[in-house]
């Protein structure tokens, strides 16, 4: 594991791997922008919004379907398969949660709680530290600056935990038994991105601890 | 990983576990059959499939349990102990969570949803293609086989999905929040049978990238 | 994987863990049975026992990250590193998950249900046995023991599914939806508790198979 694999990164197979990770980072940060934008201005008439967070949902599905191709076609790879493996089927339940977050705000058609925005400008800022983290990741370039943005994800997610527990005290405030249900199930996969940004960031960080 | 595993997959020892998993396989299969021709048919008055789903689900526990024991007793496995205890306990999650969907939908006493057909027939042609994946798994006879059932049973989580979402947007008509909180809790029961499944699909796929 | 871990085992770096996974079972143990006794005679004005969650949960958080920093700094670890990582998330979820039921107990502010010291005994007998088994786990003294201590965990899992159908289904009988939601919202919670420490079992039982 030790020097098997300090030799292993200065092959080009590698590289398949981390284009290929960049790609999906930049898919979900773009993803998590146009969500985040579109819910600050926001027309439940208008289903545009929807079909993008689809697209990027399939393309995500794609690149996740690409690297275990390549998983299955390279003998050589810049850590274990497993973690690769683990690392984009994570990456690929972020876009599935932020989907299905989108899908049901549009089908319900309640009202949007503003706890909602507050929910994407953390997804969208722990898809631009995922970002980061994965081209510092490349090579191990940087583990230092690894690892910060890994902590900034974490805080994000506990800071996502008190949103989701104020914003249903509130909730639960209007006394309207079915509103509740509905807002209540989108914060819950809202919230559920974050957890899932989480899983990332530990995933990554479980990385850096063998090979760094 | 490569020539050690080539010669251990020729060893008697290895058989013991093929067998087990085939063994659970045909559990899942008639388990799912009885859920779902009990449902077509269903008086909540009569509780013998809710028996029977018991009854399932132990016999998966005792089985689950055996494979769990060999691993403790046979120093020579098909692929990786991880895998083998990881591929056991997804499979046992689908019996789990099979039984759960039956219990609720005794306890609560609400009115069938037209959807909860649609969840256990995927749920038994999950079942069906796991029995067949595991089947060809065996030995590695039949890899592209193998790969073919993993992708029906992730399109049938997909199907799951979209009947999910449908269904809760029905429910919601009814605006009735006693009944709606029943029914969806029964859904998502439902639902997760099919994630449980997809996660099975995936473990195998992990499995032959591995070693096929 | 068989010799050279057994002279791992006596060499001192490894103590380093077992002190640090002692401490975390400590921990749980005095969380839960604050929770189990404060719940017992319970006072919604008196937060004094959310407060201590908090500081309990802030103490697993610390714990648990300096797991992972020895992690990172010893070469030399008393079983696969990825076994103890995982095992340190694992007993780290028990403590985010009872503190978020403790949380949401004082945000509802609704009247207790009686299960929910069914719960509580349930957690604090399972925590109780999770540091015997840690206790038993360390240079792998007493493989009986540690399986005994899981099979117990399992056992009370499965008694905390039945506590929480039947409460559920009490709790319905009241056909009071927003008080519903959060109950069951909170018993959720506390099922999940329960949940997190059989996957800690489940984890120790998957290290003895590798390992004893």
């Amino acid at each position: 594991m030790g020097i098997g694999n300090i030799f292993k990164m200065f092959q080009p197979k590698d590289k398949v791997f981390f284009v290929l990770f960049e790609k999906v980072a930049e898919e979900l940060v773009a993803m998590s922008k146009e969500f985040h934008e579109s819910l600050l201005d926001f027309d439940i008439n208008d289903d545009t919004m929807l079909q993008h967070m689809s697209d990027y949902e399939h393309r995500m599905d794609d690149l996740t379907h690409e690297i275990f191709v390549q998983l299955g076609e390279n003998f050589i790879t810049p850590f274990d398969r497993e973690d690769i493996s683990h690392l984009a089927s994570r990456l690929d339940d972020i876009a599935d949660f932020m989907y299905a977050s989108a899908k049901y705000i549009y089908l319900y058609k309640a009202p949007l709680d503003p706890a909602y925005t507050e929910f994407t400008l953390l997804i969208y800022k722990s898809c631009i530290e995922i970002e980061i983290a994965i081209k510092n990741l490349n090579g191990f370039k940087d583990s230092k600056a690894v690892k910060e943005s890994c902590i900034k994800i974490n805080s994000f997610e506990n800071i996502a935990d008190d949103v989701l527990s104020q914003a249903i005290v509130k909730l639960f405030e209007t006394n309207d038994a079915i509103k509740i249900m509905k807002v209540k199930s989108v914060l819950e996969y809202l919230e559920t991105v974050t957890d899932k940004a989480e899983d990332v960031a530990n995933t990554i960080d479980s990385i850096l601890i063998k090979y760094a």
